[in-house]
């Protein structure tokens, strides 16, 4: 489906779902016939994460992009597959790093399996995905990616680093999203674009957008941690003050609290505990100090700088998507 | 220093340091150019593991395969440096998954830091590699070294499939050996050649040639976990089979010993204890069953057939060090 005139029966997420579904279903398809490997506990716990509901945004913006250049080839089912692969492949390790024993309502596949595993066969899923990259013989392609892995781990890292500590920069917390989440993201973009042969400056618009975007998803996510249905987030609540890490909302409640609740705060962040009362005591501090819409706020405003990189481009299916999906990240309750 | 005629004085494995070692140290300068992240905490990681005193046999064979085939270059340095980079990043990830405290005499890493910064610096240092490697423009190289890297976490995953397991077949032994070990090694060998521009045979063979040696090199340092002195190995003895590991010495006692031996040692297999005296015992056992000599026997074996795939190169100084350090993988006691 090239890139045509606007299709104005796309308004939520689900029309785009729908609009693409054959897309994404050979993506899928390019998912599982990628798992060959000859150790069969491979395949097992790949495909455990690989099928634990994911929402392929990765290969849809992918995808969405080289449509909004114009491409109208197939080789983004395969392209896609491998980004997939590489953004597993990164949860399995995330998985380990933070001890999480569930993931999109099942359990982890360290938590079944076991740490070792799930730090080999993300290795494994890592380095398939390189070997398949590397057929598409795009000197742009493998570039593109391979940034974007080093910059994942850097941004881990950086994370790690401030483990426990409060007095984290919001500059160093919007370097981490950047470096962690969007960096894929972005990259997913590019590499869409690449496949169209489209001018380096469409390149560079459509990478940035997949940068913002990427950015207010994952600030989003750091918000639903304080604010969404447990149940439909797959995750209970106040998880990553529990692992010590800091992210928009708190810091902010940390500029705008009291010496005392500041301290109680820093005191649950070193020592991993959270009860229930901490919980709410905590969800009503950021709710009298704005804490959550200043999170908020910030996403809307990447993703306003994001939809603004697709004005250079024709209108169409897939401009009408992309729009829909960035608005998305900020709508989205789970 | 390209393919000469034969430097009569490379006999033992410190003259071929001592020849090449101006070349080693132009792969030194790299990889300590290389550790450029933002994040400092990479680098300080990444720099405890690299000055470990790891031996940079990979970069060194190499560059020797690379000379063997008449290469006069210099991209040797910065290509050794980045193999050296993703052997330290499975080294890394090693030592969280085998739980090991020391390597080579010094505390590992995830000891100091932890197994999250491990796995994430072992992250950062496979993707920075490839980041680099890709620089290079080369299609092959691209595919050797991703093929590489896949058949490394595949062999650690079905190490892991057997882990506490003593039935495990010689074959699957091997195939492990060979995935984890002689991998990366054969592909070292094979990226000599390609910088030299070799033809595919010449390339196959020194292929080979790391295949044998890496397969050997595994062989007789899983036969140094049951004979080395525990100081100079930098390792205490019998950590394998603490770990569930079996390996072809223990994999030859099993089928040698009396019903009550091979109880006891599935029994300590699967309770990952050892004792100084179980392990005194297991070493007598192998010495009376000559386990180790049917292992070490097994490696001299491997090494005559990766010295044979020399036979078509031309003598000189560059293939007689490669026949030193191949004599070296069986005959070095650390």
């Amino acid at each position: 489906m090239p890139q045509g005139p606007v299709t104005s029966s796309i308004h939520t997420m689900a029309d785009v779902w729908d609009a693409y579904r054959s897309e994404l279903d050979g993506v899928e398809d390019r998912i599982h016939q990628n798992l060959t490997s000859s150790v069969t506990l491979v395949n097992t716990v790949a495909a455990h994460i690989l099928n634990s509901g994911g929402k392929r945004i990765r290969p849809l913006l992918l995808l969405l992009c080289a449509r909004l250049c114009g491409y109208a080839g197939r080789e983004h089912h395969q392209l896609g597959s491998l980004v997939e692969f590489i953004h597993t492949a990164t949860l399995l390790h995330d998985d380990v790093v933070d001890d999480a024993d569930i993931r999109r309502g099942r359990q982890t596949a360290r938590k079944v399996w076991g740490n070792q595993v799930s730090i080999l066969v993300g290795d494994y899923l890592y380095s398939k995905a390189m070997c398949q990259v590397v057929e598409f013989r795009s000197q742009k392609i493998n570039e593109v990616l391979a940034e974007a892995c080093k910059k994942m781990a850097e941004g881990e890292v950086l994370q790690l680093y401030y483990n426990g500590n409060p007095a984290m920069p919001e500059g160093d917390y919007i370097k981490i999203v950047e470096h962690k989440t969007a960096g894929l993201i972005a990259a997913s973009c590019r590499m869409g674009a690449i496949l169209a042969e489209a001018s380096e400056e469409q390149q560079d618009c459509v990478f940035r957008f997949g940068q913002y975007l990427g950015i207010a998803f994952q600030v989003v996510d750091d918000t639903l941690d304080y604010t969404a249905n447990g149940a439909s987030l797959g995750k209970t609540l106040g998880q990553d003050l529990r692992q010590g890490k800091a992210t928009l909302p708190l810091l902010h409640l940390l500029n705008h609290c009291s010496d005392r609740d500041r301290q109680m705060i820093k005191d649950r962040m070193e020592t991993r505990t959270l009860t229930e009362g901490d919980l709410q005591r905590l969800i009503d501090l950021m709710d009298e100090s704005g804490s959550i819409v200043y999170a908020l706020n910030h996403a809307q405003a990447y993703i306003t700088a994001a939809k603004r990189e697709l004005r250079q481009f024709e209108e169409g299916t897939a401009k009408r998507a992309l729009s829909v999906a960035a608005d998305y990240m900020v709508t989205r309750d789970r």
